[in-house]
């Protein structure tokens, strides 16, 4: 009997997760072959998907694309969860595992354990990958491919929910990291909150100068990439800070704190100050790009940018990659 | 009779260069053929450029390396050009052309003026492209193809020194932007250095905290993307600092202010401020991508994007690469 999986919300995630789980090898993935039936509240999105075969079949509602789920995975916008977990509560089915993909985990759960039957089990879920853009048109299949995808289990969560949720994760293609929700919330604040905030910031120094008109002449790469995230959609972003507003709060501060540092280090002409923090920032950054999960080619300059890290890190420190495997993995 | 160009550091940028003049189209190229002689303090850098044939000959020293040269490209970092221009300024040709590739423009026509001499001209250049690696062998010979190139001459300039200099600008397939050398400054603080300072911001913000033994097991393309200028030369940039010192302390003061802004929403809670400041930022950035120059491929994700895209419209709508054909590719 194959697994059938409802995805509610067929964005870029959503039907992400769709291609990942049609094209995956029945043979070798845990799940095995999937039916994959699929609801978006707009009717063009779930078109789209429909139409590069992200979903097998369509539903009319949330409600009944989950009625024969053995999985269901809320694919939508985090602040969307709390009325979509109502709406499909007294749908799900028995001992059905229910995930979602938000990238704040503390409300999910405590919505969950709120909103959904204690006859169905939740995991929380959060794949480590995603683009700008937004849309089941720029769904890709091998997104979540070598990507972390953490997994929070709530602390009375059942052995077979939990399989099942690593049989999900693995069936798509990503490795699965277990994490705290508190812990995950104030991680991904700092190094994917954070960074969206700065790209933000950036854009906004200089967009609102009098001078952008000239400035964006001679604009290039160094702006393009650093502000890539600032592209990102403002809705999604702005729940994300509501939903996690104290982690974001904490990772701001800290920004402020070392660019006043950067500051102080330019008005006094302390230039050494400045590039022992810039040498501390390569030596980091460097060492992070040699960890497995950042060998795998991936959009843009990564396995480039893996290849002169491991270069540069083995000349300085040996080989580091060894030192810093194995972190908290089951 | 084929125009002489010098290049003094065979590093990425002046290897680069040579890649592209001895590449150019002879019948069409502004120069035309060229002879290029490279001179490099590290007698690897000058092997590696002449192993990949960014240059013609090699010289032993930077006065020789001249001492034939109508168009001399200094290509070493800001700190080394008034030692440099002292040592090879009894050796120019007369009515020689210098020009530079540093990423700021003042303190060098300062130099300039200071210890060339009169019989020969100065103009000072900045091409608005890199890439995050150093060294000869990182250099590509399509680095500059369609890029902005900043060119500063002084109030003085000749005719001819601005025809040579926007010539060789043309060569190399790179677009002149003539631009007052404090202008430059400023706005490239903004849009180039500022982008280094936020990415090592970013990096020694969760690198500096206990938590980034885990943190780093789930960083993924967010915090690669916005992290990539961290990865650039220190030395470099401490340069790049101590010679654009205030006007980069400017852009960090109205970073410090819009981050104060942020921080301000996240605590009263006034989310739907920063939704605007996110949508402002969004149609800014998405606006400036519409430019001519930034319609290439480039480097990063613009490249694997156009691709990815390509995949898709086809799926979608047939075949749209023809439209999107005609940019770098590698």
């Amino acid at each position: 009997m194959p697994h059938t999986v409802a995805i509610l919300g067929t964005g870029l995630i959503g039907a992400s997760l769709g291609l990942a789980l049609g094209t995956a090898d029945p043979e070798t993935a845990p799940l095995g072959r999937c039916r994959v039936i699929g609801y978006d509240g707009s009717s063009q999105q779930l078109r789209i998907a429909r139409g590069r075969l992200a979903i097998d079949d369509e539903a009319k509602t949330a409600a009944e694309a989950v009625k024969e789920a053995d999985i269901v995975v809320l694919a939508t916008p985090v602040q969307t969860l709390p009325a979509l977990m109502r709406e499909i509560a007294p749908h799900l089915r028995y001992k059905a595992l229910v995930t979602d993909v938000c990238s704040t985990k503390t409300s999910v759960l405590q919505w969950a354990k709120e909103f959904l039957p204690s006859t169905v089990s939740f995991v929380g879920g959060h794949p480590m990958a995603g683009r700008e853009k937004v849309g089941a048109e720029a769904a890709e299949l091998d997104l979540f491919k070598g990507a972390v995808y953490c997994l929070c289990p709530p602390v009375n969560a059942t052995p077979e929910a939990t399989n099942l949720a690593t049989a999900f994760v693995e069936t798509i293609g990503a490795k699965p990291y277990y994490i705290d929700p508190e812990e995950h919330d104030i991680y991904v604040a700092g190094i994917s909150h954070l960074p969206f905030l700065l790209a933000a910031a950036q854009t906004e120094v200089v967009t609102r100068s009098p001078s952008w008109r000239e400035m964006q002449m001679i604009a290039a790469s160094g702006f393009r990439d650093l502000t890539r995230l600032a592209s990102g959609d403002p809705v999604m972003h702005r729940d994300i800070c509501s939903t996690n507003r104290s982690a974001i709060k904490h990772w701001v501060n800290e920004s402020i704190r070392v660019l006043v540092e950067m500051r102080t280090a330019l008005e006094d002409d302390k230039m050494d100050d400045l590039q022992h923090m810039f040498e501390h920032a390569k030596t980091m950054r460097d060492q992070w790009l040699t960890l497995p999960q950042n060998q795998r080619p991936g959009e843009g300059d990564q396995l480039a940018d893996a290849e002169i890290g491991t270069s540069i890190s083995q000349r300085l420190f040996g080989n580091p990659a060894a030192l810093l495997r194995g972190g908290k993995k089951k």
